[in-house]
């Protein structure tokens, strides 16, 4: 009888699974399991050709989205969609009044693009709740995963949530032909109703976005895990060169407004500019446009597109500034005019939240993982979620910096890693709290 | 008796009309009516907003031919099409075995071209035979008026006449629908036989053509007569530079291959290396396309137009032998790969006739007007006609420089000056030979 009870007690330790310090620390993700789902998913929406087009709210992203959902359940999550359109699974806590610990990410691509990009935050977030599953681990806060809606057309679901969604979006139509409305509809939502996604500020414990770097730094340096300082802001002008069109062969050198030739001072000007401040800042000139655009004709206008990103807006407006002045130097050179017409983005800088991204570091140097702080050069939905709560990001390294690509790739090691690192994480803010 | 055959004697020496050199220097044209002519040529081809598309081949540009050979005729001319369509009116010279003095140019034009490229050499060419006419002036040379067909699209009547033609043209479709060969099967030519047009090296005494200037040379210096030296050969380069595609945000500045920075560097070197030599010669950067050509992506692709002219082939050859070193340079500075493809243009220099020149710049200080020498940054159809004997073109003033718009004019007084200066030129030519 001692003997029965003393195995029934046993059992019922191992069923309520009072975990203990040494127990989760020796916790790891199935490393076979998320890659398995991710290359499952990566099926959803791929072409003969190997090119992938699941674009949010076309119907591979619809069919990818039921399979999500089906994982989520099957790793004990209770689901719903929201107004939004955002899947969440919820994970009861010990303390199921207290504040939750989210993570997520997204599926949906742009055209043409990589099955690595979101897909990975969100395997990552389903496989850290199958694995406390399966061990029976407790948080004391709930847990929460989202599949975020539509990011790449707009951070969508995430910015529904941040409470500060632009609404004329939902008029425009995406590029799969319907409006952003209906896509809302289309995958569960109901735009109608989208205003009350949104949560209070102060709503969470903390949000975290597990995801690949999406440029080469990591790879070059050969570092597992990026911890992401926080997400650049991102703002575009449109510029437009004025200068005279005329004849190439009858106008002599001396005699021309040519706003090529302004353009290109222009272009150089933007990278010198750029790499004159000390920092990480980027700056891009991607668009062209020449008109007439013949190679008999000296170019009377060029438009072109100026991006600029950083962590900072104070440094983006400074940075600007210099940019103009070179610009006013340019048009005296060349007897061009050069207008600035700047371009709504919605995207402002996101610092993440220090106490997080110290305890990335210290998870990771406990896993026995190299790691660095970085910026997100990228837009992610955990720049949304900042307006909610502290946020935090884990990189993993991207293969030759490629993303956007069918050419993107992270290897079953990085992916491991980074989902290991989100999962110890979780517990340690879960433990120690914010 | 006597009275009466006196005055027969007058009578008759008035209708042979021995000239003299001081009849024939007070001889001028009809300003009015060359302008007039001008006029109404214009209104061929104009539509209800002003803009004219008097194509070659086009119903409008059959029209205009069928005015202008009206024109001819009814300036004693004896007419005939060419196989070419080119339209060739001759007036019979005393010695009417001896070689011919041809002048003349074209009324075809660029779609949304201007009212005086080409049409001021015909109308002044027919306004000298008119002139002559009146005064019953008659040359030792006979004298060959040619309204050449299609000079827009590739100078095809003068190179059918240079024996040069590319014939793989005839097969290709122009602006308005047709091949070149169904053009010239409608303007009166038979494509069959073009080749019967071509003419022998020295069968001709001189080519003239009047034209407008097309650059801002002569109205900036305020000078009445331009002397053509030469007209530049062309050549075309398509200019393919070879970066790395990658994200504008997640791409630090010094891992970028940005080929639109190369581009820049690439259209400034272009610049500096065409100034960087005595001489006219010009060099274009006048098309240019990125890809992909969004903001948020750093271009991996750019492609441009490079065209060089100059007088000289061997000096084209150097300039492009500079740039390909400063190509080499941007290379490697910016880790990009720049190709180069040459492209035919069937244009290469022709210089104009020393005597001819010298004696246009006689004939316009005889006139009282201020004259330089310049090349022509153009191609015209005299280049064309430099392959069968010696060439001379006449240029006037055009109004800011610029041709081939709406916007091209030229003023009375400066048309009726250039036809002033041809007709001297073809009298004097005429009387001292070359």
């Amino acid at each position: 009888m001692l003997m029965k009870n003393i195995a029934l007690l046993f059992f019922l330790l191992a069923l309520v699974n009072v975990y203990s310090q040494s127990d989760t620390e020796a916790l790891r993700v199935d490393k076979e399991r998320i890659n398995e789902n991710l290359t499952k998913l990566s099926t959803f929406g791929r072409d003969s050709s190997g090119h992938s087009y699941r674009v949010a709210f076309s119907d591979e992203d619809v069919a990818a989205r039921g399979f999500v959902l089906q994982l989520m359940k099957d790793a004990g999550l209770e689901t719903r969609i929201d107004y939004a359109g955002n899947i969440i699974g919820r994970r009861d806590g010990k303390d199921s009044k207290s504040k939750p610990i989210i993570f997520g990410s997204h599926i949906d691509m742009v055209p043409d693009g990589g099955d690595y990009d979101g897909c990975v935050g969100v395997m990552g977030a389903i496989e850290v709740i199958k694995t406390l599953d399966e061990r029976n681990v407790v948080t004391n806060h709930p847990l929460e995963v989202i599949l975020f809606a539509n990011e790449e057309g707009g951070v969508i679901g995430s910015s529904a949530i941040a409470g500060h969604l632009n609404t004329d979006l939902l008029g425009e139509k995406n590029i799969t032909g319907i409006t952003m409305g209906e896509g809302i509809r289309k995958i569960g939502g109901n735009p109608d109703r989208i205003g009350e996604v949104a949560r209070e500020k102060g709503s969470m414990l903390a949000f975290l976005e597990l995801h690949i770097e999406q440029g080469a730094i990591l790879e070059n340096e050969q570092i597992d895990i990026g911890i992401v300082e926080g997400i650049v802001g991102i703002e575009w002008w449109d510029v437009t060169i004025t200068g005279s069109a005329n004849h190439a062969g009858t106008t002599p050198m001396n005699m021309r407004k040519d706003a090529m030739l302004a353009a290109a001072k222009f272009t150089i000007a933007v990278n010198e500019v750029i790499n004159s401040v000390e920092g990480r800042q980027v700056g891009t000139v991607g668009r062209i446009k020449a008109e007439p655009g013949a190679p008999n004709v000296i170019p009377g206008k060029v438009v072109l597109s100026l991006e600029i990103r950083d962590l900072s807006k104070e440094k983006i407006r400074q940075l600007f500034e210099m940019i103009q002045e070179r610009a006013e130097q340019i048009e005296a050179e060349t007897g061009t005019e050069i207008a600035f017409e700047h371009l709504s983005t919605d995207s402002y800088p996101a610092l993440t939240d220090k106490l997080i991204k110290s305890t990335i570091a210290s998870v990771a140097s406990d896993l026995g993982y190299s790691h660095k702080e970085m910026p997100s050069g990228a837009g992610h939905d955990a720049q949304e979620m900042a307006v909610i709560g502290p946020v935090g990001m884990i990189f993993i390294p991207s293969k030759g910096g490629i993303s956007h690509s069918p050419e993107e790739y992270s290897s079953p090691e990085d992916i491991a890693r980074g989902a290991n690192v989100l999962l110890h994480t979780i517990l340690e803010l879960d433990q120690k709290g914010l």
